[in-house]
């Protein structure tokens, strides 16, 4: 549940939108590219979110269908256009974002009384993100949604913080500790759990989203890898910390929500702390190490062979 | 005096965006377009207008010097993004315009206190747009530019009228009837003349522009022509019918924009009425027939050449 967009990227890689000439047109937003990630692992995944009433929202409609994710619940919101985003691609650590037609953008006006709550409640796996807090009304829809699960399932929070969708720091804190007791699992970088929770050292960070009732903490540490901190049922806590994979990084863009696909899939297959967090990691890479973001979600089987060419190397 | 924008058009013609699959990145916005042309006709200009503090921006100077248009009078304004168009290309009569950034625009951040009134009343011709008019502070800015000419040289009123620009016709029509007075030139279409003065029947809303102190006034009838109507010394009024210069259109944006540099070009000519709305119809028809809009704008020879072409034929 959250963002759609068009993503308008340059076809040329290293210069500026003062330079690129030319342009592809991509599905896009981070909730709907973990959608796809999820879909590209072989679960039936759908998204919660809204369009303009326009070609680029019938455009969005067709490419979740052409990805095999579920658009039923994907609604148009009349008088306000699809959000596009441009971006610039400097490998290996500069992908600037500019966004359009996010003032509201139409997946901010997600409403409860239009969710189909039974699905909701239904979901293996629910995914929501903190944009989704970000403004009325997909605040309360988030929260209410957040609350319908009753704990049943998984229910993952993504910590995403963009500081330009929020008025401040506090305020984006105050609507995640709301939403917090209603997850199982949060997943953010460094910068977003101090967001969340004040805090921005790993462990620390980890800990005061156990401290809110999270089960498992996914703390993305940059080259230093992924900590992941679960609770365990005698009141304790496991923790693994992961590397990243090496990858020559083409367009960090999409990495994450590559990461964010694969942990939905790890978590509905069951698989312990360790694999889990190699699999996301090797996910990650391989999107990172490609220009597209959900054309390029990977299959298990790419992963599996990524894991394995990392092993041997 | 007016709007600019990057336009982000299709690579593909005759494709919703939908479908399209890749984007150019031109110069656009109408006020702009016209500077560009008036430049492609050897003239000396400058854009009054602002862009946004990013590449977008930067990529517009660029632009703009290119085409030999003085950038001087375009300033950025900090914390809005440059304004993005998208367009849709059905030949021959339809070409859908999507605006991204405009709420508010840069161009519509114009302020009387940065504006240079001695370069705006130096100006042999200046231009303004209904455009303009629509939002503050750029209104008040564009009221003060036209009450600084002080009646020196022409200046010229293109009556565009974007509804979607405006909470109603109305409340265009109250602002255009509070610039007309400062104006000596009008231009505009059957619609737009309605909103300027009320009136849609041709020879009434020339009549109606004469009256509010108009001394020409250019009425666009599509198929049936142009009729440009002028006060004579003794009080009457001459007038002209020019029909269309036949084309095969291939993208109609920018062909007004062509038309109105090439007024500009004619009015520092003094060429008689017929002779000047000939040549703006041949320079609308010949950017009508090109994919391109700020690129297509023709040279003076290319358009005594379709001129001459036209009689032939």
């Amino acid at each position: 549940m959250g963002r759609i967009s068009v993503d308008v990227y340059p076809l040329q890689i290293g210069v500026s939108l003062r330079e690129v000439t030319s342009f592809g047109k991509y599905l896009g937003g981070s909730a709907t590219n973990v959608a796809v990630a999820a879909a590209r692992h072989g679960r039936a995944s759908a998204v919660i979110t809204r369009t303009g009433e326009d070609p680029f929202g019938e455009f969005l409609h067709d490419a979740l269908r052409g990805f095999g994710v579920d658009d039923r619940h994907v609604s148009a919101v009349p008088g306000l256009p699809t959000p596009v985003v441009f971006c610039e691609i400097f490998p290996p650590d500069d992908f600037p974002l500019y966004f359009y037609g996010r003032d509201p953008a139409p997946d901010l006006v997600i409403r409860t009384e239009e969710l189909d709550l039974d699905a909701v409640r239904d979901a293996d796996v629910f995914w929501a993100t903190v944009t989704g807090l970000s403004r009325e009304p997909s605040r309360t829809a988030t929260l209410d949604a957040l609350r319908a699960r009753g704990r049943r399932g998984t229910t993952v929070l993504d910590l995403d913080y963009r500081p330009m969708f929020w008025e401040s720091r506090e305020e984006a804190r105050r609507w995640v500790r709301e939403a917090l007791p209603h997850v199982d699992v949060a997943v953010g970088n460094l910068d977003e759990c101090d967001t969340a929770v004040g805090e921005r050292e790993p462990r620390a960070a980890a800990a005061a989203l156990h401290a809110a009732g999270v089960r498992l903490a996914v703390v993305k540490q940059g080259p230093a890898g992924v900590l992941a901190s679960e609770t365990t049922p005698d009141g304790g806590t496991r923790e693994v910390v992961v590397p990243p994979v090496p990858v020559e990084v083409v367009n960090g863009l999409g990495a994450g929500d590559a990461f964010g696909g694969a942990l939905c899939h790890a978590l509905l297959s069951g698989w312990d702390l360790e694999r889990s967090m190699r699999f996301c990691n090797a996910a990650g890479s391989i999107v990172a190490g490609r220009l597209a973001c959900a054309d390029a979600m990977p299959t298990s089987d790419e992963v599996d062979a990524m894991l394995k060419e990392a092993v041997g190397a």
